[in-house]
């Protein structure tokens, strides 16, 4: 597929194959308020439509209006905004609300917002009643790229981000690229972290199309972001479709998100956006990838240059005044990649092609120190 | 096969037939500090026992003796004993020990309980890191019978019974028949609750049979319990090979269940057991089919007796002093057969066969009076 092919106003779709549990992601502009969109899905008497403070004055009316055409029943969960709600007391909101309205097996959930919405509202329909439907509606650029796609569902543990979850696929996804319009500068900048992952662990081609196209991006253009979000659903599709429940090949989509995590984690959730910690966690594993021998200085440079320009620190923060890589190793042990007690490290293998590897403690130390900020 | 087969002593081994996710369910005595016992299960340094309070100084110390011989380190978890602890705060205890000890996706967990310890064990399981391998190891008759075996896992929510859980199947369990020498006599006539269930929904030879062996039950008899537990794992688990996730034929299983589940919600988690909700809901239910034509009064009797002697309540109690009957369908609205806020009854459709089916509110109303206690 060439990434300069002309652009439509259509809506495109990517396929997920997953068998039984296959699904579409749809990308286009004007979609959530189109009761076209949902045709096809499960039918039920009642819909639950999870969202949060600052997504709902934008989007839950047009939502409400179009699934009212589908469901009899329209209820709704607001919850508050920022990871750091991204908790079991939060969650219990969810199922409070279900079973208060006496939803049941049919009732379909929807996942109206960021990561975090989708993340929780995910889990939540995995585990009401050992399963609901559920779909996804993206509103912020790192979910219609990323955690809106592939059926990861988690909620964080004081003691590791994502601990508890379930792998638990939506019906499908709704990326309305409007929703992209009235995204502040901070969320843009953290989804395209996310979409730069993709060129170094499988599509250097995108890579370059992202070093062309990023001013454009920044400045939330509607036909690069459509690029930007239909490209990253494909790479996504295609790995998921090929290791659902990462017993291998998915793991490199965790490139930059073993340091990321220990930011995340180390700084208090909610501190540092996830995809600020996944850019600077990107920087570290390239420097760690150049250190291991695997790729060279022009290369972590190249990378470290486009994600300054997407407006993402390069630079990771202290997190421990006394033992700043102590503490950073301790973070990642906990990792859901660790095994026994040994952390295992996407690198790049070569540009465009990712691999999971385990390093010396001394040399990711060593990462550590040259990445961090004083 | 022929429920008066010569009795062996070797350990017997239900099939349960999933495709990839199939797992044998093992019958015999001496079972759990056996290292046989474990062979064929997924290796890993570290293992975690989660038991009770009660179990724990009777089976805890030999299921670690033979564990230690698998994984360097085991570690347990000791939750309170009973249904009013089936929650997420008990819960929370289980991946607070995981992530202390730095468990990682290999980490094996044993569930060495009764169903309230298999339950939360299994939900643990399925959502520790997306999913992580576990063992059940019950020890009591009701979940060597029932809840140990088809992969129901869950917690319960104020608003409702296992309202929270998933679909997550074991890799293997391990019945110990001398466990059940230890159990009291309150726990031994719940477990028979859904040893009887076995017979008005498939098997009525099986029904026969027990109406001959009831007295050596109620006394423990090992051969007898060795028969009841084999054949009732051997239906479970047709059952659930048929229809894993409860689309259709596996809700027979809920026989007694949806009155069951309105008693022990209606008077406190814990205050009736589980079983003894059931012992009673049976009683309704089989009433209910009888009121709707599909079986004689003679039947109901036959298996009103038949719970009495096991000894269970055979009458429900009284949850609302004002409204009783109201107050039981609401819970019942509350059930997860429910659709569109009608509850659907397993029936008896005739001795040996149940479906499900809704029935007019004024009928239930009906048998709930009938079958109440004063």
């Amino acid at each position: 597929m060439s990434l300069t092919a002309p652009l439509t106003l259509t809506t495109e779709r990517v396929a997920l194959d997953l068998g039984a549990r296959s699904y579409d992601i749809c990308i286009g502009a004007d979609l959530l308020a189109q009761a076209s969109s949902y045709e096809g899905l499960p039918a039920s008497s009642a819909a639950v439509v999870v969202t949060n403070t600052t997504v709902a004055p934008l989007w839950l009316a047009p939502v409400r209006a179009a699934l009212h055409e589908r469901h009899r029943q329209v209820h709704e969960v607001l919850l508050p905004d920022g990871e750091e709600h991204k908790n079991w007391q939060t969650l219990q909101r969810i199922f409070d609300t279900l079973l208060e309205h006496g939803c049941d097996r049919k009732t379909v959930l929807y996942a109206l917002g960021g990561g975090v919405v989708g993340d929780m509202t995910g889990f939540a329909a995995a585990s009401y009643m050992r399963g609901v439907p559920f779909v996804q509606i993206p509103t912020t650029l790192l979910a219609q790229v990323d955690s809106s796609v592939g059926g990861k569902t988690a909620i964080n543990h004081p003691l590791g981000k994502n601990m508890i979850g379930a792998f638990y696929q939506p019906r499908r996804v709704l990326c309305d690229l409007d929703t992209l319009r009235t995204l502040p500068a901070r969320e843009r900048s953290a989804g395209l972290a996310e979409v730069i992952k993709y060129g170094p662990i499988a599509d250097m081609a995108f890579f370059d199309w992202l070093e062309g196209a990023m001013d454009q991006l920044v400045a939330l253009d509607a036909d690069a972001l459509r690029t930007a979000v239909r490209r990253s659903c494909e790479i996504k599709a295609a790995v998921v479709g090929a290791d659902e429940t990462e017993s291998g090949l998915r793991a490199i989509l965790n490139f930059g998100h073993t340091f990321g995590h220990a930011i995340e984690a180390g700084m208090g959730y909610g501190v540092w956006l996830h995809g600020e910690a996944v850019g600077a966690g990107m920087c570290m594993a390239a420097e760690l990838s150049h250190r291991l021998g695997l790729v060279d200085a022009p290369f972590v440079q190249r990378l470290r240059a486009l994600v300054a320009r997407a407006g993402l620190p390069t630079r990771a923060p202290v997190i421990d005044a006394d033992d700043n890589a102590g503490r950073y190793l301790a973070w990642m042990r906990l990792d859901k990649k660790s095994e026994a007690g040994s952390i295992r490290f996407v690198v790049i293998a070569e540009p465009g092609r990712a691999e999971v590897r385990e390093a010396p403690d001394a040399l990711v130390r060593e990462v550590i120190d040259a990445c961090c900020a004083d």
